[in-house]
């Protein structure tokens, strides 16, 4: 093994469980030693990480999809970086690799749950986002649980996210009939209707929704990719089309909610619409990662598809702070935080 | 054509649309000359009508999945009768039929959505109800929409209506693992258990439906019907199983909202279950009803299959107040009003 460059690990650990917003103290920074990798084991030197939604879910005592970050451990977080030591075979030393790396500079990794990356098929960042966990979750959001089908309309909330993004992108390569973006602000819009070809973007900040999707969305909505929850997907229940499809893949505006979660009032349009609502999560497709990240590398390499990140210097200590962006709608594309 | 053996007809019309519970003077008691068919049609004397708590959105102005009942208009209902004046050659006299006849003690008809039936098969409320759009209603309701599989976990709420109890039956027959009926009051409860065969019966007036459901459906819930909306779903939701199916037939317990319809609040739990919320509309499955009523017929000919139905007697006059006992919670099975 090689030796490594500089001394200490800096780690961003639970210190508390936040009740609505996390708090700076609800952070601990941490000093530890960088980590020596053991028998089947490798160090990696993180140099991205990604900052998503789902975090804030994380953090909260009780079952989910997946185990919570217990108070103390260090913050769970994909990343990606470079080996700096190895006694694994599969990663060696200098290998691009993606994994579970946690906030902090150097992690160590028995290599589950990580991949070797190459960055000469696309920068670094790009594969916590469009290549990574963010762009399954749009490919296999819209495709498998959506269904969607030629010709569809397609309504995206989060348009100007990380998912959603790439939600509409894809929409418009498969050959939906209208994509329309909700977002946040007139800048968000226009990028996606002038820079990423959809049809329509709804501001909600300037807009009320539920009318802007009567003339956004005039044949009804067929499948609704939702990110956000709250009023926007209590809007877009009332354009369903006959047999329209609801992904619900996320509900940034409620992780957050100190007085309970707002269920959607309108969910009876399930009923006149026979529609369906669906949650998903994106781990279920680990199997077929490797073709929807091939097909996706091909649309970036070929210019159908910009996959864009909102790249945040400053390193792990600027974890708190940067997180918050996100629940701000402050970032436009996949959030990374630069180590 | 044969002479008609009375001389009046009475009806309720819909005098106003209702806020909240439907009031009396939200009706209106109209006499008319019995109707006499012209060429193509049929004159019914109505034996017993239908009453469904879907009738409480038919008086909503507004689109939904069927035109609202107009002010002025006889208030919609099935209903079944004999034909006592016919110049419709498909609907002879003395024939007994089903169709869309109103709250009315006879009914003009051009045999559109009228069908025959056979009172040697069950008798005629039965053709109301488990025969009719309540069995239909289950029937697709849980074995398409729902998509049961036999071993299934099955939980019904409004599980002594006329829906619900049919599901739970169905359910059995058909080869679930476990079935669990939510109803309210002890007789109710005493009934689904003893008398239909359900597993287990929740009583949502003495017992804390989110609790009682994990020792009830301790290997979660695979398909839950719901027929209530309100608090009971969002217990419900609370115990899914992975890739639960959640039908939407109804939301009784909103219908007289006056202050907006209660959403589920737990909705996020589709996501962390990858479970699905689907909306139905028995009408879609019009070219299947008759083999499926075939099947049911079967099952109640050869006893596996109770069907029970709760006939007020009273006639058409009864109507209003009658009605108010599907959303007391005062009916057991299918509630007819015999006329």
């Amino acid at each position: 093994m090689s030796t490594t460059p500089s001394s200490t690990n800096h780690q961003i650990r639970l210190a508390a469980r936040p009740s609505g917003l996390p708090k700076p103290s609800d952070w601990e920074l941490v000093e530890e030693p960088i980590p020596t990798p053991g028998e089947g084991e490798f160090a990696v030197a993180v140099s991205h990480l990604s900052l998503d939604p789902a975090m804030r879910g994380w953090m909260n005592a009780g079952a989910s999809y997946i185990d919570p970050v217990e108070v103390g451990d260090v913050m769970r977080a994909a990343g990606v970086g470079r080996v700096i030591a190895s006694e694994h075979p599969g990663f060696p030393v200098e290998a691009y690799v993606y994994g579970n790396f946690g906030i902090q500079e150097y992690a160590l990794s028995n290599g589950k749950g990580a991949l070797l990356i190459d960055p000469t098929i696309a920068p670094l960042p790009t594969y916590l986002g469009t290549l990574g966990m963010t762009g399954m979750t749009a490919y296999f959001g819209l495709l498998d649980v959506g269904a969607m089908k030629e010709g569809d309309t397609v309504v995206v909330s989060g348009a100007a996210g990380a998912v959603g993004s790439v939600v509409g992108q894809i929409a418009k390569i498969k050959g939906a009939g209208r994509v329309v973006g909700i977002a946040g602000g007139a800048e968000k819009c226009r990028w996606l209707v002038e820079e990423l070809g959809f049809d329509a973007a709804i501001d909600y900040k300037a807009e009320d929704v539920r009318l802007a999707l009567r003339t956004a969305a005039p044949a009804r909505i067929d499948v609704y990719f939702d990110n956000v929850g709250g009023e926007i997907l209590d809007a877009a229940l009332t354009r369903l089309a006959r047999g329209a499809r609801i992904v619900i893949c996320g509900a940034v505006s409620q992780y957050n909610a100190t007085e309970g979660v707002r269920g959607p009032a309108n969910y009876l349009s399930l009923l006149v619409s026979r529609a369906s609502m669906t949650g998903m999560v994106v781990f279920d497709f680990a199997p077929r990662f490797r073709q929807a990240a091939t097909e996706i590398a091909g649309w970036i390499a070929d210019g159908s598809l910009i996959s864009r990140e909102d790249i945040v210097e400053g390193g792990v200590t600027a974890f708190p702070e940067t997180l918050l962006k996100l629940f701000a709608g402050e970032n436009i594309g996949k959030l990374v935080l630069k180590v």
